[in-house]
């Protein structure tokens, strides 16, 4: 139990700022932990308040599991978008990162980087974001830190997550485990996370009701993964370049080819239009809470039924095949009949995307 | 294998900057990766190109062993600095975060967020850094993230390091275990770390030999184990608001007070003499090589020969005994022989020291 030094006075969330003094170690730090991150994470692990988390080994260890760690930073501008916020995109980013490789995810950890001057309303939403999101998933933050750096040299408030996780014994996913002849399916609509993003942007503020599809993928995987087992070769969530960028990743690490049927590939009426007015292609467009699975063909339509009958797959489609290709080209047939090469994104048409 | 993309030309690591479309998730984030990090941390885990690394269990677990996690940002300002730089900080930082709960150190994860017009240059002296401290620690770097922010919204590099580490059956170090009797152990010299990143401030420039201590403690905390085992009760490192602000925490945690010998507390001359330019008390200042132990009276000789026969421990001290206080104040002897308070750090002297 850790005892509360007698602070002057509560923190001032009301009309409160981040300065330099909450990022130094001292008891202003001390005093943000106990009454912004430790009341909104509560939990067991934190309550030690030592600089680290330590836990049981999972029960699929014993059998021979294995363990998984991701991490990824964060740093979406604006801060919140229709849809979700720092908040929830940063527990949902890396428990998805983690559920790619066919695996629980166990316990997060976050470090926060905050611009002096934040807004502490503006910091206690968002944590309160990533509270409901992490006990919505049942992924305990149980460790983090925090910085402050000065106004102008951050830009609000950067979290990096970092998951890890148990994979069950015999499940092998992997990015360079696809192989020709495999179906490639996607677990619903694209492009949504990216264009409620640039919605907001003050440059492009433009009206419209898409909102991002930000979610935590595990039970999803979790279901696939029961549907079809060992069949399950590749598992990737087609955020920062889209879905064009996340199957040249997999052909690359598997030297294979894919083609991709234009027609088959889901994609919103309003995130199509939303796309035309932006000049973009929303098979490069952020994705938040979509997958990718490359399923062996006897499994795809196992796999396929399982992804639909969870809320989170209703929109499941079966786009494409891995080929044959010395290349390791992603090809597409069109929806007017061509074929062309959906190739790598290059440049950069949508930064701070997540 | 991952198959290489051809890309047009290598990375200019002479003249080249980092621009945003390094942090698009497309191809030329793909060469950032294959051209710099690839080729510097170079490990199986990273090699496979997925966006998380998976593992074997660590032989520990099976006989009881816990799992330990820890995470740090860095924004440490200069990136360079007498002694070190933000590279070989961020991966002993995290290092010693998960030494200090008594385990080894397994794996790394790192996540940079990197402003806009970085020099290629700087980031690969950086990485080499980090990749240079990994492979003197044992401890590889398995997985990572890169986002770019635009320029004026960063400040040329921050790099969150994420460990994981087991901890040995039968080991418990708890901030909480720390009872009265009990002595208090530093393993050196306090204060080099902050004054050397201070010596570097542009606003402050002043000449020092002095050199930060930064350094990877998990050898040091492993021959403390072996020598005083169960006897052990607290570990940790005194990095930001230094000793004074540690032992409070201690103090709180544990629902004790401390009483310091200033005397016994060991100050090279030089830091002593620029603190006193600075206005600074060493006991306040940023150590990245120190640790504090509380052990049981009955193994404090252990401990300390066992600390001071390792290189990094050297300069090891008793410093003090923890005493019951309702209060959890630290007090200390001056070496006036009078008796004074050590306080929490209050207010920011040491901004961005880590």
């Amino acid at each position: 139990m850790p005892v509360r030094p007698d602070y002057i006075r509560p923190l001032d969330f009301k009309s409160g700022r981040i300065d330099m003094s909450h990022g130094a170690g001292g008891r202003a730090a001390a005093q943000l932990i106990d009454e912004l991150f430790l009341r909104a994470f509560d939990n067991p692990w934190l309550r030690q308040g030592n600089d680290q988390a330590a836990f049981e080994a999972p029960p699929e260890l014993a059998q021979g599991g294995r363990l998984v760690m991701s991490t990824d930073g964060h740093v979406v501008s604006p801060l919140f978008f229709p849809g979700g916020d720092l908040g929830c995109l940063c527990v949902h980013g890396t428990i998805n990162d983690v559920a790619m490789a066919g695996a629980r995810p166990l316990y997060l950890a976050a470090s926060f980087i905050i611009e002096e001057g934040l807004p502490l309303s503006t910091l206690r939403d968002v944590v309160s974001s990533m509270a409901r999101a992490s006990r919505e998933a049942g992924v305990p933050i149980v460790t983090g830190d925090t910085k402050v750096v000065e106004q102008g040299k951050g830009d609000g408030l950067f979290i990096t997550t970092t998951g890890v996780g148990v994979v069950p014994p015999g499940v092998r996913i992997d990015g360079a485990a696809a192989r020709p002849g495999d179906v490639v399916l996607v677990s619903g609509t694209l492009g949504e996370h990216g264009v409620a993003v640039l919605s907001q942007r003050e440059s492009l503020a433009f009206d419209t009701t898409i909102r991002s599809d930000t979610a935590a993928l595990h039970t999803l995987v979790a279901d696939l993964l029961a549907a079809a087992g060992a069949g399950v070769r590749v598992l990737r969530d087609p955020t920062r370049g889209g879905l064009a960028t996340t199957l040249n990743e997999i052909a690359r690490q598997s030297g294979v080819g894919m083609h991709i049927d234009e027609a088959a590939v889901p994609v919103l009426p309003d995130v199509e239009a939303a796309c035309e007015l932006l000049g973009l292609d929303p098979l490069y467009v952020a994705n938040e809470g979509k997958l990718v699975a490359v399923c062996a063909p006897d499994v795809a339509d196992a796999a396929l039924a399982a992804l639909r009958s969870h809320p989170l797959g209703a929109a499941a489609a079966r786009i494409g095949v891995v080929t044959e290709d010395p290349h390791h080209f992603v090809q597409m047939t069109t929806r007017f009949g061509g074929r062309r090469i959906v190739d790598w994104l290059t440049g950069e048409p949508l930064p701070r995307i997540c």
